[in-house]
C-alpha cells in the first residue's frame, strides 16, 4: 500500500545523504514584466521528464548510475523579492556547505541572484559562464534593482570585472552593450570562443547558469521574451556539455521556462533534456 | 533539508493506518472512442485543488479535520483493459479490507468497474447509484464488451435487476432506454427522484459513481463527451452532499475529467469543489 | 473494398431524391467584421454529430427513421458576396422546387439572404422567425450593404413590415431597435411572446433562421461577437422545436458556429444537438 | 493625415477637463499567487469593447451621451507593490480633486487598495460594496501584508467594523469567515440582502468594487482562481446597475480579468458589458 | 445536385480498380502511454492537404497525373489491439494482392506491425527502412507486448537479423542500443549512411516506415513524445524521397502526428508535404 | 494627466511632419481562402514590439535615433476589396507626395496591390522584389481576380515583364511556375541570387514586399498557410537588410502574420525584429 507518489526529476530520487547533486525548483516570477508564467516551470519540468529516457546516446551513460537527489520546489511568496532572494540563497548555501553540487531550476532569471550570493561566499573566485538571449545589465527596470532584467548587473557587483563571461547574448539596450564592453566578457550573438574560455577557467569554480532563452524561439517558444536569432538545440547541447565536462562547476541553474508560451511541450522537453545531459556530464565526475 | 514535495489533494496527507477515507486516481482511458484524455485527469486534480480551500462555507467544516489519505494514481499499462481492471479491484479491494472508505478519480468510467467488483464482492447487496449524462448501457461497442460505453451494463450483470439508479441520463441509443425501462431506475433528464430513492436505499450498501459530463457542458466543458442540456453546479453539489449524508456509501468515484479540453481550468475546479464537498460529507460520519 | 468515407451529418445519408429534408453548408464569413472563423462551421458541425446519438430523449425520436441527405458544403468563393448570395438562393431554390425543406447551416448570418431570397420567390407570403443576439438591422455597415450586420434589413426589403419576428435581441445601436419599433415584430432580451407568435402565423409559410449567438456566450462561446445576458441550452431547444412543430416552416438555417472560439468542443455539440432537435421535429411531418 | 489611434474603452473619448467620470487601468499582478494574468485585463477590455455596442437596451441609454475619458493604463513596475499602490492612490486623488468619479479597472484585487486610501482620505466616511467570490480578509499571505488575499482586510484597517459589505462570497480559509462575522457585513454565497443594504446605505459615500471571479466560472472563466457556485450575468447586472442608480458611488473599480484563461473572448465581453452598464447607470447622474 | 463530399487526399481520387498506390489511415493510438491522439491523425492529414498544393517544384510533378487512390479510414475499435492489427493487415495484404502499393497513415506506430505482417507475408526477403526518433525496440512496456514502444522488437521477430534499417535513432533505454548493437542496423542521431543503405538494398523488397518525430520538435512540434536534436525538413524530405525513388518499394507508413499538439498547423502541413513527395516520388514509377 | 495611450510601433512616435519613414496597418484578410486572420496583425505588430529593445547588435543602431511616424490602422471594410485597395492607394501616394517612405504592415497579401498602385504611379519604372513562399500569380481564384492568390499576377499587369524578382517561391499550381518562366524573375526554393539582382537593380527605384511565410513554419508558424521548407530567420534578416541598404527602396511592405496561429508569441516577435532591422537600414540613409 505504497505508491505514494514522490515529484521528482526522473531517476533523481536519491537520499539527500547520499546524493552528489542536489536539485531543486525556485518558481518564482514576481519581477517579470512582459509576460509571467515561469513560476510553473519547476513542476512542469519535473513531471514531463518522465517523457524522456534516463540514457543519453551522446553521451552514453544513465542518469540511474548517477546519486542525486531532487528536493522539489522551494516555497516562495510573491510580493516580497528579497526575502525569494533569500531563501534561495539559504537553499543553495546549505547544500554547498554538505559538500553537494546545487541545481536549481527557475523561474525567473532573477533568481540566479540568490545561488550566486551562496556561490560567491563559498568560493570568492567564482566566475560566471551565462548563456543568455539578453545581456540583463540595467542598473534598474522602472526603479526596480531586484528585477530580472538585471540580475547579470547585480552578479557583477558581488563578481567584480572580468569574471563573467556570457554568451549568446543578441538583446539589450545600447547602455547594456556599452557596460559590457568595460566589464564582462561578453560574446555576442553565438556561442563563439567558449573553447578558449573555458581552457581560461581551467582549476577555477564556475557558476554556470542558463537561460534557455539563449535558445532560438523556433527551438524553444515556451518562454516569456522569445528573441528570434538563437542557437539551436545541438549548438547549446554541446556548449552546456563541455562547460560540465571541462569547468570546475560548483553550482548551477536552467531558468525562463514558461509552460503557458509552450502549447506543444517541446519547449519543456529541450529543457529537460539539456538538464539531463548536464546532470549526466556533472554527474560523470562525481559517481 | 525536508520539502521534498508529496503530491496529493489538498489536505488529505493522513498515514494510510490512521485514514478513514482513501483516495487514489485511475488514470486510464484506453477504450475512449472519441476524444481521450481523462488519464490526466487524477494529477489534475491533485495540483489544482490547492487553488481551493479545505474549508466549505456551504457544510462549514474543514479538510484538516478529517483523516483521509491520498495514495496516489495507479500505474496502469495502456493496451490491456483487464489487466487494469484487475489493478482497480485489488486496490479497492485492499482498502475495504482494511475497513475503509475508497475514493477513486477517473479516468473514463469504464474504471468504474473495477471498483464495483470489489464493491459487490464485498457488500453482495450493493446498489448504485449513478449520475451522468450518458445511460453506458451498450452491450458492446464495435466489438469490445470492456468499454466506457457499456460500463453500467457490465455492473448490471454484477449487480441484477433494480440496484442502479441513474440520474441525469439524456443520451443514449434507443436500446438503451429500453434496457433501462426493463432492467434500472432510470430517471433521465434530470436529477428528479433522488430524495425517494435515498429514503429506500436506507441501510443498503451504496456505491457512488459521479460522471461529471451529468453537468452541463457551460460548467463542465472539460470532458470528452460534452452533452449540452445538464445540470447546474449546484445542483450537483446538492445531490452528491445528500447521497454522501444519506446513504450508505461504501466506496465511490468522480470520473471523466478531460484536462485537455479545460482550457481555463474551470472545469478542473469543477471537479476539485464536487470532490471537496463528497470528502467532508463522508468525513463528517467517519472521524 | 469500400470504406471511402462520406462526409455527411451523422444519419443523414439518404439519397437525394427520397430525402424529405436536404442540408447543405455555406461557408462564408466574408464580411465579418469582427472575428472570422464560421466559414469552418459547417464542416465542423458534420464531423463532431458523431460523437452525439441519433436517438433524442426529449422526442423520443431517431434520425434513423428521417428521411434527411446532406449534400456537403457548397463551394464559395471568397471576394465577392454577391455571387455567394446567388449560389445559396441557387441551391435553396433547387431544393424548394423539387418539394423538399432546405435546412443550411452557416457560416455567417448574411448567407441567410440568399436562401430566403429563393425562399420568398417561392412563397411570396413568406414570414421570418428570427433567434439571435443582435437586431442585424443596420442599412449598412462601413458603406457595405451586403453584411452580416444588415441581414436582417435586407429581409426586410423583400418582405415588408409586420413579417420578420424577432426573439432574443440584446444587441443593436439605437437606431436598430427605433427600426425595429416601426417594421418588425421584436422581442428583446427573451424569447417571450413565442407561444403567441406562433399561433398567429398558423397557416403561413415560415423561414426559421437561428443564430446561435442567441445563447448565452457561457453556452455557447464559440462564436465571433459573445453577448452576455443570452438564453440557455433547454429554452432555445424548446423554443426550435416549438416551431418546428407547430410552424409551416418551409426552410431554415442555423449560423455562427466559429470553431476557432470553441476550444473544449462544447459550442459544437450545441449545434448539433440544436440541428438534431430541429431535424426529429421537421422530419415527424414529413415522414 | 490623422488617424493616429488612440485607445480607450468605446466611445469614452471626452477630454479629460469636461469629462465626469475618469477611467484608467492598473495592469498589476504582482501578488498573485496562484496564476498571474491579470496585467493584460485592462488593455483586453479597452480592445475589446468595440465588439460590443455603445447602446444598452435594458438603460435605454448610450454612452455616446455620457462624458466619459478614458487615461488609459498607469505604468506600473512590477517588484514594488508599495509603489504600485502609491501611483494608484495618486491617480485616484486627482481625479477625486477635480471633482470626477475615478472607475479602475485592474488588475489583481490588491490594486483597489490603492483607490480605498484615496477615497476614505476625500471621504472618511466611506462604506465598501464588496462583490467577490473569495473574502479576502486574511491578514497575511506567506507573511505578506500587501496580497490579494488581504486586500479586504487592509481596507478594513482604514474603514473600521461595519463599512464593509460583501456579496456573493463563496470561498475563504475558517479563520476569515470568523473574521467577517465579527467585523464586516459578509453576505454569503449569494447576492442576497442587497435592496436592504442600498437603503441603509443612503447618503453615505460609496466605494463600489467588484471582483468579477463573483460570477460563475461558466459565465466567466477568464479568472486566476475559479470558484464554481457563483452567480449569473444577470444576476450581476442588476445588482451592480442597483449599486451605481441608488448609492452615492464616488469611486469604482471592476478586477481580475485574466484573458489568458479567456480563450474564447466570453469573459473579456462579460467585463467590458458589465463596464457599460455601470458607466451608464453612473453616467445618468453626471450628465 | 451531387456536391456530395468525399474526403480524400487531394488529388487522389483515382478509382480503386485504376489506382497504382492505395491510400488508408489507421486511426488508433490504444496504446500510447504518455500523450494520446495520434487517431485525429489521418483526417486532419487528408482535410489539411488542401492547403497544399499538388504540384511539387522539388520534383516538377503533380499529383494530378499520378493514380492514387484514397480509402479513408479503417474503423477500428478501442480495447483491442490484436484485432486493429488484424484490420491493419487484412487491409494491406488485400491492396498487395490486387498488385497496387499500400500507403498508410497512422495513427502510433505500433500499427506499422500489422502492415508489416501482410507485406512480410507476401515479401519474405522483406527489409524496412525505418526512420524515428525512438529505437522503438522493447520487449515489452509495462508488460504489454503490443505496444508503440515495442513495434520495431515485433517487426524483428518477423523479419530477424540485419533487416530492419534503423536512421535518426535518438532516444530509448541502454537495453535497447544494445539490442540494436547486435540485431538491427542502426544509424543513431542522423540519417547518415542512407546512401549506402540504399546501395546495399537494390533489388529487395523494402518496407518504408516514418515516425515523424524523426523531425526536430522545432520542425514537428505536433506529436505525443517530442525529442529535441532531430533533423530538419528538408533533410526528411530528401532521404524519403531517395527511399522511394531508388529503393523497391513494396508498402510505406508515416504515422505520429498528433494534431492536438499542434496548434499552428505547422505539423499537418509538414506531413502532408512529406506524404505528397513520397507519393510523387513513388508514382512517377508507377504511372 | 497625460498618459493617454498611443498605439505606436516602439519608438515610431515622431510628428508626421517631421519623419522620414511613415508606418500604417492594413488589417485586411477579405480574400483569404484557406484561413483568415492576418487582420489582427497589425495591432498585434504594434502591441507586442515592446516586448523587443529599440537597439540592433547587429546594425549597432538604435529607433530612437530615427525619424518614423507610425499612423496606425487604416479603417477597412469587409465585403469590398476594390474599396480596400483604394483606401490603401491612397494612403500610400499621399505618403510618397509628402516625400516620405510609406511602410505598410498587413493583412493579406493582396493589399500589396494598392501600395503598388501607387508607387508604380509615381515611379513609373519600378521593379518589385519579393520575398514569399507562394508565387500568387494565378489569373484568377475561384473566379475572383482581386485575391491574395493573384496579387502578383495583377502588379505584373502594372509592370510588365523582368520587373519582378521572387525569391524562396516554393509553392505553387503548375501554371504558375510556368508563367514565372516567361515573366518574372524568380528564384525559386531560396533566396539565391539576391545580391547579383541587386547589383543589377542599382539606381532603378524598388518596392520591396515580404511575406512572411517564406520563412519556414518552425521559425513563422504563425500564418494562415504554412508551407514547409522555406528559409531561416538569419537569412531572412540578412536579406531584407541587404536590400534595404543597396537598393532604392521606395515603399515597402511586410505582411501575413496571423496572430491566432502564433499561441507562443515567437511570430510575431519575428515580424518585429525584421520590421526593426528594416526600418533600421532604411532610416540610416533617411536621417
Amino acid at each position: 500500500m505504497s505508491n505514494m507518489q514522490i515529484d521528482a526529476y526522473m531517476a533523481c530520487d536519491a537520499d539527500y545523504a547520499d546524493a552528489r547533486i542536489v536539485m531543486f525548483g525556485a518558481p518564482y516570477d514576481g519581477t517579470t514584466s512582459f509576460r509571467p508564467g515561469t513560476r510553473f516551470g519547476p513542476p512542469q519540468i519535473r513531471r514531463e521528464s518522465f517523457g524522456l529516457e534516463t540514457y543519453s546516446p551522446y553521451l552514453k551513460t544513465d542518469l540511474t548510475d548517477m546519486r542525486i537527489c531532487d528536493l522539489g520546489d522551494l516555497e516562495l511568496c510573491f510580493g516580497d523579492s528579497e526575502a525569494v532572494l533569500g531563501a534561495v540563497a539559504g537553499r543553495t548555501a546549505a547544500i554547498l556547505a554538505d559538500g553537494k553540487l546545487p541545481f536549481m531550476t527557475g523561474g525567473e532569471h532573477l533568481v540566479t541572484l540568490g545561488a550566486v550570493r551562496a556561490a560567491v561566499a563559498a568560493y570568492p573566485m567564482l566566475h560566471i559562464v551565462h548563456f543568455d538571449a539578453h545581456a540583463d545589465l540595467r542598473d534598474d527596470y522602472l526603479g526596480v534593482k531586484l528585477s530580472h532584467a538585471c540580475v547579470l548587473r547585480r552578479c557583477h557587483e558581488l563578481t567584480g570585472d572580468g569574471r563573467i563571461h556570457q554568451f549568446g547574448i543578441r538583446s539589450g539596450d545600447r547602455s547594456e552593450f556599452i557596460f559590457a564592453d568595460r566589464h564582462t566578457d561578453m560574446h555576442a550573438l553565438s556561442l563563439g570562443g567558449l573553447e578558449e574560455t573555458l581552457t581560461a577557467l581551467k582549476g577555477l569554480p564556475v557558476y554556470l547558469t542558463v537561460d534557455l532563452d539563449v535558445l532560438d524561439p523556433s527551438v524553444f517558444p515556451g518562454t516569456g521574451t522569445p528573441e528570434p536569432g538563437g542557437v539551436n538545440f545541438d549548438e547549446l547541447r554541446r556548449a552546456v556539455t563541455a562547460v560540465c565536462e571541462k569547468a570546475d562547476v560548483v553550482a548551477c541553474d536552467v531558468t525562463e521556462l514558461s509552460p503557458h508560451y509552450d502549447e506543444s511541450g517541446a519547449s519543456t522537453a529541450v529543457a529537460c533534456k539539456i538538464i539531463r545531459e548536464m546532470l549526466l556530464a556533472l554527474g560523470a565526475k562525481r559517481r
